[in-house]
């Protein structure tokens, strides 16, 4: 690990660990203004499961099941969002066209550990990228369920950003493991949950983060729920 | 849940996930001045898993595998600890004699949700008690071998305090799942990792916690660890 990889002493944030929301936990009125309490940069979604969400630079991004892409305020409510201020220790460009499974190679390839949390935010081109959004819930049913019915959206020749995490495999509970990345074009016109993408020309800045604040919420919901189940499965369906 | 049981705003800190532990690693050289940063409340063990650690009001206790009780300052260095600043929320008493069974039974009567931490100190004099302590390491083997040469210790009419937590089952590469309770004499002449107890009067305090800090270590036993191996069954077999 070089001398500028040093981790930032920003934690990474839950409010909720992950397995609530694939549990069905949809509704947590936690309003972002609690969430920018701790972090500029980050993704997740808003209560009822209403579209996904990406921050950047402490702005509000809300990508609907419609496709279109709404900035929100402070006021939006959420069950669960993944954030961090963020302070990248490295940067790194991949010039050449590259399918998905060389793009994920290539950013595997900037982590030097697959036991602590990364921030990835990636500006540039892609020929292809293929993204989803959730639509919202009026009922609660598992996410994987809502997952099946997802509208998925595709563009070619887009400029964007992608911003999300890396997560150890053993916290699988607490946030989606591996790579998560939702992506905001730069004329903010779409965005979404990342499924698939071939790149162009990108750079990637990474932030090494070595802790994890949790939030545990204290609805009737939450603090009833039979996690019992093995969500790992649900999980990888309901996100890849 | 009753008003007076809101969860304090101190959360459960752990300097290490305990997965790292149970792969055997024993040394992180985190001084116990940094854990108290944290916490004044707690249990964990020593670098070199040398010994059981018991924090009671401030004050660190190290039970080492021939059985004695050793105060430590906070030079002292660890690889994994648990603790927060105590505040009970609830206090309850089990005043008739009790079998390992009832008394555990009623422990998690006190504590109405799964699905968030809570930290447990009990006051109280025991008809028999077991605990074991674990052995010095100057090589690397995993948690359960080592667990398989513990010493027990058993005492019978002994009064003391039980101190740890409670920890939802989905957090179980994190901390040790369920109760998991580190015992230390009135006398100071004795303590260790409560197997098993036969509770005469006790008196327990209850504090509520709904969130978690989590510190990952950034040493190269811990960067270059392999954790694919499900630990599930090894932490079992190394607790109880």
């Amino acid at each position: 690990m070089n001398k500028n990889a040093t981790p930032h002493k920003s934690p990474l944030y839950l409010c909720a660990p992950v397995n609530a929301l694939v549990e069905g936990v949809y509704e947590e009125r936690i309003p972002y203004s609690k969430i920018k309490e701790h972090g500029d940069f980050g993704l997740g979604t808003f209560d009822n499961l209403d579209g996904e969400m990406v921050m950047l630079d402490g702005n509000i991004f809300q990508i609907t099941s419609d496709g279109r892409v709404h900035q929100r305020d402070e006021t939006s409510e959420t069950p669960f969002a993944c954030v961090t201020f963020y302070h990248p220790a490295t940067h790194d460009e991949l010039k050449k066209k590259s399918s998905y499974e060389e793009f994920t190679t290539w950013l595997e390839s900037l982590l030097p550990s697959p036991n602590i949390f990364y921030a990835i935010r990636i500006e540039g081109t892609y020929s292809y990228i293929r993204v989803r959004s959730v639509p919202k819930q009026d009922s609660y049913k598992p996410l994987v369920e809502v997952a099946k019915e997802q509208p998925v959206f595709e563009f070619t020749n887009i400029k964007g950003t992608l911003a999300g995490f890396y997560t150890p495999a053993f916290m699988s509970s607490l946030n989606v493991p591996g790579l998560h990345l939702h992506f905001l074009s730069s004329d903010f016109q779409s965005g979404g949950h990342l499924l698939e993408c071939r790149s162009e020309n990108v750079r990637a800045g990474v932030q090494f983060i070595n802790s994890l604040e949790l939030s545990l919420p204290m609805s009737l919901d939450y603090l009833t729920l039979d996690f019992q189940r093995d969500i790992e499965d649900d999980l990888d369906k309901a996100e890849k």
